[in-house]
């Protein structure tokens, strides 16, 4: 059977020249980058060696770059850590309402602390209004955080905008950039933020590594409290074939950028556009034209997206209904909600994100396996009666 | 030159066994275990079998494994989460005084927010009498932190009996075994305790990945929000990899402990018998019996441990002066000075840790090089006078 994978979003495949760069470090050059020996000599120049790699990805001074265990960590790092270190100054944060849980639940634990969180809406594109971030912000206001894109919509937000206000207010703006970073162009200068997250195994980097990018001056307090590694900003012995697998992953991305994004954007278009043709009762999510460029999302009325799912599994094709983090707890997406879909038409959400392995033929074998499995669930499902009198054969 | 690595306390190297189980999820199987489709189910089925097998190093219930980032994660999940989950009952913490910074700084951190923190003395091996533990718990007291063993001086803490005394007071005992996990038998329900650490690059497994043990019905606060991974306490997607590889590791200890003791042991003890006789003025630092069978640590009167590790360096040999989480603080040691040792003296510090690898050869080898080394250093030490004051000769 055909194995197609169009599931990007929840996981990358680690290239090959990624895994040759690590495998030393599993291997003979073993040592700990802080020992003073010279066992620790090579583990530590890796390491700078790959800091250099990431710095150069997103246009950062070198020592800028913290490494982490995960985008997660990254974004946990950020909201926990740069309200923390300004509590003197307020305690008010704002975020956007399709923010990755990492953020949004870092920002619920804040609230437990006596924090207060305000959330921007979005459009039905799930785009934030830089105006209503403006209207937000209070004297007390000690922190913002908007996403730089969506992995579940692929919208990209207007983060360069928001930062002029942020700027304009003085206040720290943190973008979490785990699904742009190492696919997009992202420029930290450029972008005018203060704080970025990102995550290896978005851009064909090994998983458990991360880093958090944050401008020189801005304060930050540990997450994780220790020893003196990362600058005395991240304890913990340091996940050197990771690390040194990230580099790498950020130095392909850095050179192969160009060539990623129009194949990428070749295949989503055609998947975009063609789809509904296919399907009756297909609506597009997230962004039409600002979305990143190996997104194609949906939702699928009168229908269950886990469903689809299942079944397309058994045709051998790998694609999702959400954010990996949150597929086994089963509820409609708060990104969708947030978007202004209903929860009905938010269940058949399905999610296909190409990578740099993906093919015209992938796309032509969803256009092909897809429909009948959508008609045959529409057969099946309780909405069915509400499906033949919405009208079939209506796009 | 010979290349002799006894800093296995920094980091010990990975096992060919391990790197080989990690392979296959550096390479074909990299899908993301919360993914609903085939590609997430052989990678969560690994993350499981590791569960399994880590769980069985330490005699838990498989469902009570957290996987975590790094020894110091765990240290910093347990000692925050523990503390935050048990807010409404109190706020104060006690830890010994001869803890990782990873539970030394954690509590540093918890008292910023307002938590009260007791630290516990040691006697001159660095041993936590459990009746001074007794002593400090008040009614406000909600945890407690012990390590089990220290990987600086090597000490073993009585943790059987400080655990009957928290049990009797129903105050959730933590251990961070991070160096006694996978080397030294451990056993949850025969320690007694409510929490536990462990790392993976203590035990011939991967950086990158520890483990936080929590008795089910212990409430724990996360530490990374976000996703439902790790049973909705540990967010972020698993590193696969990393955790099988520590599965491996636990196992492959497991099977192998008994053997690796009698070894370590062998050579720890012909290092700590016959160093004495060939230097003069040295100090074994630690429990004479109760220690860590591979690690033999010193204190070397009038001279500085940098500097004999950067002299031992250029012969090929690896050793530490203390963790290498703070190697590059180059500050005296809280563990030695918290054991009684002068500022002086604990400059001194020489830390020898034995791997599975280590050989009698070895051991001969320190005792060729180290005396002429020690015999130059004080000649051209600062502190020369005092040495010849003190007597040249005296053991």
């Amino acid at each position: 059977m055909r194995r197609v994978y169009l599931d990007n979003a929840a996981t990358t495949p680690l290239l090959p020249e990624v895994r040759e760069a690590m495998m030393p470090f599993l291997g003979e050059v073993f040592g700990n980058p802080s020992s003073l020996h010279s066992w620790g000599d090579p583990a530590r120049e890796a390491v700078e060696t790959a800091r250099v790699q990431v710095a150069g990805l997103i246009g950062a001074q070198v020592e800028e770059i913290i490494f982490t265990g995960s985008g997660t960590e990254s974004n946990n790092f950020a909201i926990k850590g740069l309200a923390m270190a300004n509590q003197k100054k307020g305690n008010h944060i704002i975020i956007s309402a399709v923010e990755h849980f990492s953020v949004l639940h870092s920002a619920r634990t804040l609230e437990k602390l006596g924090f207060q969180v305000s959330e921007v809406p979005v459009d039905k594109y799930g785009t934030v209004d830089p105006d209503d971030v403006r209207r937000r912000i209070r004297k007390d206001t000690i922190l913002v955080s908007v996403m730089h894109a969506n992995g579940e919509i692929g919208t990209i937000e207007p983060i360069k905008e928001i930062a002029k206000i942020t700027k304009e207010m003085n206040i720290p703006l943190h973008t979490d950039a785990v699904a742009t970073a190492g696919t997009i162009p992202v420029n930290v200068k450029e972008l005018g933020v203060d704080a970025l997250s990102l995550a290896g195994n978005q851009f064909y980097g090994p998983k458990g590594v991360g880093a958090l990018w944050v401008r020189r001056g801005v304060r930050i307090m540990p997450l994780l409290d220790g020893g003196i590694q990362e600058g005395g900003k991240r304890a913990g012995t340091e996940n050197v074939p990771a690390i040194v697998g990230l580099g790498k992953a950020a130095e392909l991305a850095t050179a192969n950028m160009d060539a990623r994004i129009k194949l990428l954007t070749a295949l989503r278009d055609r998947l975009i556009t063609q789809l509904p043709a296919k399907i009756d009762h297909v609506v597009i999510t997230g962004h039409p034209q600002k979305r990143l460029p190996g997104h194609a999302s949906f939702c699928i009325e009168f229908i269950e997206g886990e469903s689809m799912l299942m079944w397309l599994n058994m045709q051998g094709v790998a694609v999702s209904s959400g954010s990996a983090c949150t597929s086994r707890a089963l509820k409609a997406s708060h990104v969708l909600i947030a978007s202004g879909l209903s929860h009905e038409l938010a269940q058949g959400s399905l999610l296909f994100t190409f990578g740099i392995d993906s093919t015209v033929e992938d796309v032509d074998y969803i256009l092909e396996v897809l429909p009948p499995i959508v008609t045959r669930l529409r057969q099946m499902s309780p909405l069915y009666a509400k499906f033949e009198k919405a009208g079939k054969g209506v796009r």
